[in-house]
């Protein structure tokens, strides 16, 4: 599956949040990271958010997508990052 | 379509494209919007986007997404907004 993540995490945690997805997803912005990702892959990374985040506190929003065919993007102003092995 | 709209903005600019957005979308997130645009409104966010950005200095991605029964949300940790009106 295609997944997006976007968190609006405290700042106390916010370094660990974005190491952990790193290992596992492309950053893409600023609070945003993509990639594919296995069924046994998508538990590890929710697995590893819960484990990491305060529930109460911090909140992480994950798009999944099953046809990453019907999906495009579009950015305006500054591409944050390089999005060459990520484009749809 | 249905839209994600994520955005890095400089702080000067947040406010103003956070009101622009929630003419059209929902917010969803701290710098996350969502919703259902036709076409002649995708066109006016995004030129109503263009008009407020920097674009040597912000950073706006559009998500879009022709069939929207493609796209599944998981949230963890605090549901920021309500989005009753909004899930799919």
């Amino acid at each position: 599956m295609y997944v997006i993540i976007v968190y609006d995490i405290k700042v106390e945690r916010v370094n660990k949040v974005k190491s952990f997805l790193r290992q596992h997803l492309f950053w893409i912005q600023n609070s945003v990271f993509e990639g594919e990702l296995t069924n046994s892959e998508y538990k590890a990374v929710t697995d590893g958010l819960l484990n990491i985040i305060e529930e109460d506190e911090d909140s992480v929003i994950i798009y999944q997508l099953m046809m990453e065919e019907s999906l495009t993007r579009n950015v305006l102003g500054v591409e944050k990052a390089s999005v060459d092995d990520v484009i749809l």
